[in-house]
């Protein structure tokens, strides 16, 4: 298995955009190839990570880019896994090369849905449930995940106001991250008093619609070796499922994916979940961060909701979790978030964070998953 | 890199089905693990070919699959590359066993849409042109295709009876294979006098709309050989791209995609176009199958008309093209076709192939491309 580095990075501002989704892929691409300082024409194979391509009346979304890059005859394909469809893509781009059959992929992930309106998105998005059992029965992920808090509150010693912290905390965060969608600093008593969405969750526990496009380059160590850009390492990447529908969970609080995909991510790396020093991970739903940090092995099961509230998850804490944000304030443009999540562990490990940096970080963590955590792709990197 | 085979394979019929596409994905799979004789548990990873899964509400296939399969935890994705979504998925999974990642995968292509109707089904389908250039501009497929086609009777000496001749071999083959969708005789007159649909090309020079779903089991050889089914080999895989807008093309009448796949895969297996006994080529169109022919370098370009107008594309006569009946008569599932034509290959070489047997065949490719030709797989098999 040969060594694999990401040479380059780079994404759209997340939030409404008026751009086609073919011109903001070639935006987050275009910058990705300029930070890895290489030309258009190195790149021998490319992964688009995209879920609701029809949205802009182009699938197929592959050739288009490449086509805009000026590449028409490399490779393309894209990669659909719900809201993980990102690091799922991220995490074939990285066998491809690991397995030592491309010298340099791009990997660009993008969605544009704001435009349909909230109807629309909310419909579709419930395809990626296991409509059969959970969509057609009018089950959409607010309520799914609202299960998942009821449960949480159930089995733990936890409250709204608790999980209301999580959204604080990432506001806190993207105010500080110019391409976030949601720059607003919010108190715990405006989540408490937003609208109900699915109860106990409320508006500012639901990460919004987001349109965006991020991109990253992929190479091997001598390829990136031979180039001028900053690369970091990639040094584990897993992979796991769970039941398609929550009814098929034995618990209703833990995501088998996560563990699943953390397990090898860790294992390949040869690390515990305590070298790590920040993580992206999968905020659809405040309770949803929560679930993550203990499934991903930050925290006890049960304990997360206490660190959470005494700020321990906090950037420049003991563990800084979401940093850029996070799906609740920096977006969440569903194709592109699992590639926007590597572009941020880039940025971090590269010392391009600015006001968000994690100090002395040298381990970053992506966790991504689609739809309840049926698919789920974690990937660690290291500073080089 | 590792040795793959493939150790099993199924398929639906194709056609209008009344399943849902989550169960149909299911039959083939199914019949795809029992054919290998193996437990659904020895599968460690999987690959759906999938486009407008959204057309039957479900998109995110992968977790539903491998629910109904008993292997929640299993790690799925989805891929689209439009009409060629299955051999490109087919080449992923090649790719993933061959680099040593995984030890068995089953990769299994879908597509449910007669429901929707033919206007339906006619607009999306069009999402996969370059819609800014052609579908927007009303240049859907048939139209695109038609183009080729006038180019092609302008540069060399066709006609449209010629063209027949391939929907008319086709429903031949077709007629032998129980899965087609349309087994049918027909004659050169019964497509010159049928519809036109965008001149020359009329409806018998047309694929149908169609639902199936097809199914593979790939593996390494060390792992079909510990097990009781029957087995071939992967013995080349390509892929390559062109222009997403034919008005990017230098010329009409070739695909570069086809020629840089397939010189790709020739190059691996070591061999030349001339060690092919048969081959599942992509003919949407009748034209496409005449451009497909001569850039997989079985004929001279524009050599192939006259092959076809001699019968020499027959069953059983110098190179048996589409045994199967191929997307005109088999059918074109669109997320489905091309691990279908894998199926195919893999029937013909273990002796499955009933009244439509490629006598004393060695070695199959398949060919499958998306839209024009913007995206396209080729993979090579031989006999063990």
């Amino acid at each position: 298995m040969k060594k694999v580095c990401v040479l380059g990075a780079g994404s759209t501002k997340y939030g409404k955009l008026s751009d086609s989704i073919a011109d903001i892929a070639t935006q987050a691409s275009v910058s990705a190839i300029e930070s890895a300082k290489i030309s258009p024409k190195e790149v021998d194979f490319s992964y688009i990570a995209n879920v609701f391509g029809i949205a802009d009346k182009q699938v197929h979304l592959g050739p288009v880019l490449m086509s805009n890059l000026g590449i028409s005859e490399t490779p393309s394909l894209s990669i659909e896994s719900a809201c993980g469809s990102g690091s799922v893509a991220f995490h074939e781009a990285w066998a491809k090369v690991a397995g030592g059959h491309c010298d340099c992929v791009v990997a660009t992930g993008v969605e544009k849905v704001t435009h349909t309106g909230t109807e629309w998105t909310t419909t579709y998005f419930a395809y990626c449930s296991d409509f059969y059992y959970e969509g057609q029965a009018g089950a959409s992920f607010p309520g799914l995940f609202a299960s998942m808090a009821r449960a949480y509150i159930s089995e733990f010693d936890a409250t709204e106001e608790d999980f209301a912290m999580v959204a604080v905390k990432n506001h806190d965060n993207g105010i500080l991250n110019p391409k976030a969608h949601l720059q607003k600093k919010i108190t715990v008593d405006d989540v408490m008093n937003s609208a109900v969405v699915a109860s106990p969750l409320k508006l500012y526990d639901c990460c919004p619609f987001s349109d965006g496009a991020s991109s990253v380059i992929l190479c091997s160590e001598e390829f990136a070796r031979a180039h001028g850009g900053n690369y970091i390492e990639v040094i584990g990447s897993g992979r796991g499922g769970s039941s398609s529908a929550l009814q098929g969970r034995e618990h209703m609080t833990t995501i088998p994916s996560t563990k699943i995909a953390s397990k090898q991510a860790y294992e390949m790396a040869g690390i515990s979940p305590k070298d790590v020093d920040f993580a992206e991970v999968h905020d659809c739903f405040t309770i949803a961060e929560i679930v993550d940090i203990e499934d991903l092995g930050f925290f006890e099961k049960g304990a997360g909701i206490k660190a959470v509230r005494e700020g321990r998850t906090k950037l420049n804490s003991d563990i800084s979790i979401n940093p850029s944000g996070g799906l609740k304030s920096k977006g969440h443009p569903i194709g592109a978030t699992g590639i926007g999540q590597v572009v941020e562990v880039y940025d971090q490990l590269t010392g391009a964070a600015g006001a968000r940096t994690v100090k002395d970080a040298k381990i970053g963590l992506t966790h991504n998953f689609g739809a309840t955590g049926a698919s789920c792709a974690v990937n660690l990197f290291a500073s080089v």
